[in-house]
Order: structure tokens, then sequence, then C-alpha cells
């Protein structure tokens, strides 16, 4: 099975680059292969400078080996031999009412004895369309729905309590879905949890194409972009403080440039950054809650 | 003793901001008084947009309380109350061949049964020249000698192996003096600490200015921007994943905005950047190492 699911992520990278190059119309991925010294490799590849992303990656790894003492700590595991393959994603866009979007799916065994599928796709929009934010959701909630009628409400549940920045008190954005740790069930099995992240990475692009077509006409200032690179800020207090994934890399000597391409080419910060009230800045700020019943505005 | 060294730090803090105002010329810094729920308070003091500084803060506070579960684990310490105050200070200017330079003094005390002061000063050049590096350690150097000969190469070391990005394999810039847990010993007493603290903090502005009048007059190009901003990323990295003291804060609940006045008003991060060969960002790159022996190079 192992390299029935290698192949699928490695079609879904290729699909997702394509679809994301037809969107920019103008900037193509730039490919680096790598080896992992202690086993696997990866396809890192990149969008820098285009007409719509200024910097973006679409990551496809496939790692294994023996199982550290460090990874046994931070993920808790028991084994001998890992084996972890999946595609990552972030986008940054240069135009502040284009979301950033993230999207993970990830396959994880341990010998022959255990294993799990993880994923998920969340949005970060510099400022927060509400109804934007909802369709978003339904989007997600269809494709969740077609696996299990539980899966939407646990997984953006999950999503809100992960992409959360404590010592900012707010949410990296208007959330999406997260899970991890998941084995067959009586009523999904190891083929669905396959295709549900199949279908997620399928997705992905189009769920980003419908973000960018109801934000980039819209005409924008200097305080517009001023605002989006303090937002893209919070995203790297985020990744670089708090996301387990970049931690995890970090520690455990994975690739760098693969792993903090998710950072944006300009962030800022400013001290202590006041929106005026009753400005689109204070009604994002007042949004990046956790617990929004998002498909709720749909009605 | 506690109240002597409040008076000092925050007499510190004065002169340092007179100074830094005199030499930014335009900017003047902005007070925020905040207070501790738990017990105590500080002065953040902040410069934004000045003719030298694009951002820079000079903060003191004073705080104490019960000492928390977390700040046991943190710390490795026991006892019941502590009591802890300081001066911290990072500058970020505008211009890149003016050099980001931080500092920091501080007095820990536990109980009524120990105590111990930490500090140190450090540069980050966004560009290396080795000779200025040379001459702000000779100056570290000569206040260190005047309290116990060991200091400065005991401190210039513990700033090598504390100043240092792991997953980038380069320190965050040209070292200076980093060191904690220091006690009155047989031939330093506890005064002579704490004059130590405050010749280092007036010692501060004037080791800023020397740097400042050798770069200033330089003309830069967008490329020597750029790179400023690719050196402020990793300043950002190492303080959101490495430093002790910005970690210690976000996890213990200290003011936000007080402790992330650290991090630039522009940061910037391309994929996988490589400096042409021999150029001066491939130069600094190669500067970048532990166990440099800067003083060497002043002969």
């Amino acid at each position: 099975m192992k390299s029935d699911i290698v192949r699928a992520f490695k079609k879904v990278q290729d699909y997702i680059c394509g679809e994301l190059e037809r969107l920019d119309g103008a900037a193509k991925f730039k490919e680096d292969l790598w080896q992992r010294e202690g086993g696997g490799g990866g396809r890192t590849r990149v969008i820098q400078q285009g007409e719509v992303f200024e910097k973006g990656g679409v990551n496809f790894s496939e790692v294994y080996g023996p199982v550290s003492d460090l990874m046994r700590k931070q993920l808790k595991m028991e084994g001998d031999e890992f084996y972890a393959t999946g595609v990552s994603i972030v986008l940054h866009p240069h135009h502040p009412f284009v979301p950033i979007m993230h999207m993970n799916i990830r396959y994880f065994q341990l010998d022959d004895k255990d294993y799990w599928f993880g994923g998920g796709i969340d949005m970060t929009p510099h400022y927060v369309d509400k109804k934007m934010a909802a369709k978003f959701h339904d989007g997600l909630n269809k494709i969740c729905q077609k696996y299990h009628p539980d899966f939407y409400t646990n997984f953006k549940k999950w999503a809100d309590d992960y992409f959360f920045i404590p010592h900012r008190n707010e949410t990296r954005g208007v959330g999406g879905i997260f899970y991890d740790h998941q084995r067959a069930l009586n009523d999904v099995t190891k083929e669905e949890l396959l295709h549900f992240a199949i279908d997620l990475g399928n997705a992905f692009p189009h769920l980003y194409e419908e973000q960018y077509l109801a934000g980039y006409k819209k005409e924008y200032s200097e305080e517009n972009i001023q605002f989006r690179n303090l937002r893209r800020g919070r995203y790297v207090e985020f990744n670089l403080v708090h996301d387990r994934g970049t931690q995890f890399g970090l520690k455990t000597g994975g690739r760098i440039e693969s792993i903090l391409m998710s950072l944006p080419e300009h962030a800022s910060w400013l001290y202590n950054f006041q929106a005026k009230t009753g400005s689109p800045e204070e009604s994002t700020l007042l949004s990046l809650k956790k617990d929004v019943d998002w498909l709720s505005l749909l009605k």
C-alpha cells in the first residue's frame, strides 16, 4: 500500500502545481530534489514573484529510517522504524484581499504494527470576508461528508484548537479542518482515508481559486499592504513558535529550506498596533476566534 | 539592595534613551507603563520610524510574585517567591551597514536564599565588517577587565554558544558577551556585579554610536536592503525559536508587546537564498561562526 500512497501523493502534487501555475499565469514552480541522510527524500517545489503568488511552496516528501530518541519523545510513539510521506502547501499571495492558504496530507507508519493518516486545510485571510470564510468551510464540509458524517464537525474543532496563537489569544485565521492519527474504523476503511486525503489535495487549488476570484479585483492601499504584512508576521509567529510540524522538522534535522518555505517573503511587526474603531482591520481582528459556526452564515 | 538595583537600572534606561535620542536626532521614545497581574510591572520605551532607527526598544521591568510550576520547570529552580528586574534593548536601524544591537542586564532573586545577575551585549551586523567587529569586542573586553580577568573570555564563549541558530548552523551575528547565574565570588562582590551591569548599560549607546559612525555614510542599493531584511529574518528565527528569554516570556504570560518589541518592522524570507561567490553577502555568511578570536584582528 505504501507505494500506492506515494504514487497518489505525487500525482496530487503534480495536479496542484499545474492548477496553481494556470492560476498564476506567469511564474512556474522551481523544483529541488533532495535526499535525506537517514533514508528517503523529497521534491520541493517553490513559486516566487509570480503574478498572483509572492511566495508559495508545494512539497512532497517520503522519509523513513530508524526511530530516534528525539522522535520517540516528540511523537510519543513506540517503534523501531518509521515511514512518513506527505504533501505540504503554503501560499502567500501578493494581494491583501486574497488569503494565505495551507494544506497538508500525510501518511505515517511504524514498523508493520501501526499507521495513521493526518492532514488538513486552513485559511488565513489578511482581511476576513465572512461570506468567503463560510464558502471555504462549505467546500471542506462537502468533502468531509463523503467520508464520515462526523469528520467536518470534529476536524473543524481540531483546526480551531490547533491553529491558535496562545500568546496573542487569537486564531491564525478562519480555521478549516485538521486531523491526525486516523486509522481505519468500522465505517471508514484505510482506502477511504487515503481517498479522503487525495480528495482534499485535489480540491485545494479550486478552494483557493474561489477565494482568489472573490478578492483579486479589489483595489488596495498602502495601509492594506501594511496590514497584510502584520498578519504575515503573526503567521511567522505561529509557525516558528507553535506549529508542531515545523518544530519537529527543525529539531530532527529536516531540510530547513523545505520546512521554512512556509514563511512569507515580506513580514512586518509594529509595536502595539491598534486597529481603528470600525475599520476592516478591527473587524478582521475580532473575527479571529475559535468556535465560529461559519456554516451558519450560509443560510 | 533591591531598591538600589531598581534605581540604578532605571537610571541606566533613562541614560540610554537620552543618548539614543541624541543619536537619532529626530524620533523620541514613546513610553508605555504596564502592570503585571501577579506583581510588578515595567516601563516599555519604543522608538519607531526615526532617522537612524526603524524600530527599537529600551525596556525596564521589575516583576515578582509566587514561583509557578512552569517557572520552576523552565528555570529549574527551587523557591517560593521570585523577584526579577532588568533592562533589555534591541535596536533595528534602517541602514544596512549599521548593525542590530542587543543588550540585557538583569537581577534575579529567589526568596532570601539566592540571587544572581545575568546579562550581555551582542551585535548582529547585516554586513560583517571584521575590523568593526573587533572594535566592538575590544570595547566589551575593556569593561570586563575592570571586574575580572576571566570575564571576557568566559562570557564571549558563552555568547557564541547562546546566540547560535542550530537549524541554520550559524551564529546570530558576531557575538559579544553573555552571562547568567553570577553570584559574588571570592574576588568579585555583589556590588561589583551590579556595577559591572551598570557599566555595560552605560557603555551600550557609545558602543552603538561607534558602529553607527563607521557605517552610516556608506551608500547602499536595493540588494543591500534585501539582504538586510533576510538577516532580520534570521534574527526573528533566533528570537522566536531559540531565545530562552522570549520563550519564557511567551509561556509565562509576560507582556507580549514588550517581549516582541525585539522583532524588526520589516523582515524577509526567500527560498534557498545563495550569496554570490566573492560577494560581501557571502563574506558575511562565512563570518557567522563560533570561536572567532575577534581581538586578534586588532593587532
